[in-house]
């Protein structure tokens, strides 16, 4: 095992990373299960076997599916950065319970985002979820930027 | 040369990474020249010199770029969380054998997506490279977080 | 600390990779202003509390968002490629020298890149930032793909 994985911050950082990636890659089955039983598709070859009649209604887009997948865009909008922004912050050598703070709160932010956005909640909650999550994220960049400079 | 780089599952990950990322940036001037032989553009100062009738004819959709840039969108939201995870996997010192299975079937599967996408190949070609490509990536996530796990 | 953190090359790839991501970022709040200031949202539960009325006027898109938001799909095309090289890139051991004209080229141009495409300056600003800034990516996978190569 490398070196890396023998530091604890690295550790977490790895677990809550793995995380929020696989919360992420669930938006793709999530959207075949709505594009299913929504009959919503947009490839011609993925009703290929339908009769013309069919292939126009399930040629349609439909709101759930747009839902979804915008949610899947938001997630790669956030994700990536506090991917590439922890990675850096995990390096830096942070106190293990100010980075298990940092990598919780992202989490249970993104989490609680997907929930509110799949199921429409009342705002602030998706807006809220969505700028504490990037609050977390310049708290991190800040600590990487005062600590590493070269420019 | 950083210590990383002299582990051999490490050269392989970043070998392979390189190359799906490669294949990735690829969609970028396949969009253009879709855009350019199909003659659909979106943005006005791309057609800026051309008289108004011909601007209106340019500035509208075509099914061919829309398809290369889904293509490129089901990249990005498949090479991101192959890079996150592969890198943190790469990291918990697996067998080079198992190691380069991983990569070299996610490498493989995802070049054969993009044929797929691109030339409208029947189903299940398209979903099924897409199916196998995310079992390779939860295969390797498994190894991470069973190995490093820190909540 | 890590031990990469004392290496140059990475403390600059850090650097760089930090404000490039956080220039990506600040895309969410950008599109959030113009979301605001031109009345355009996708969202219902975003425009609950107007009249039937007016969410019929809010929930129509606005070209001035769709440009924001092309721009922001257009970094994350460009700077998850060039933190994935990049980092590959870094461990690589390049000159600092060498690094650092890398690095500082891509920055530049990303952040032209967003300059020119937010203003629909005359092309080719916005197309030939998006090349150059590619052939920097390339001339880095170039390196590490000839340093590193386990197929």
């Amino acid at each position: 095992m490398a070196q890396l994985m023998e530091d604890e911050v690295f550790r977490a950082f790895t677990t809550y990373a793995a995380i929020v990636t696989l919360k992420m890659m669930l938006m793709g089955p999530m959207t075949a299960y709505f594009r299913i039983t929504r009959g919503s598709f947009t490839n011609e070859e993925d009703v290929a076997r339908k009769s013309e009649e069919e292939k126009k209604k399930l040629l349609k887009s439909h709101p759930d599916v747009e839902r979804v997948q915008r949610c899947h865009h938001n997630d790669l909008e956030n994700v990536v950065p506090f991917f590439f922004i922890g990675l850096l912050y995990a390096l830096t050598g942070p106190e293990l319970s100010t980075a298990l703070l940092h990598f919780r709160a992202f989490t249970a932010f993104r989490i609680f985002h997907t929930i509110a956005y799949i199921n429409a909640l009342p705002q602030p909650s998706r807006g809220l979820s969505y700028i504490l999550g990037t609050l977390v994220m310049f708290s991190m960049a800040y600590r990487v930027l005062s600590t590493v400079f070269v420019l």
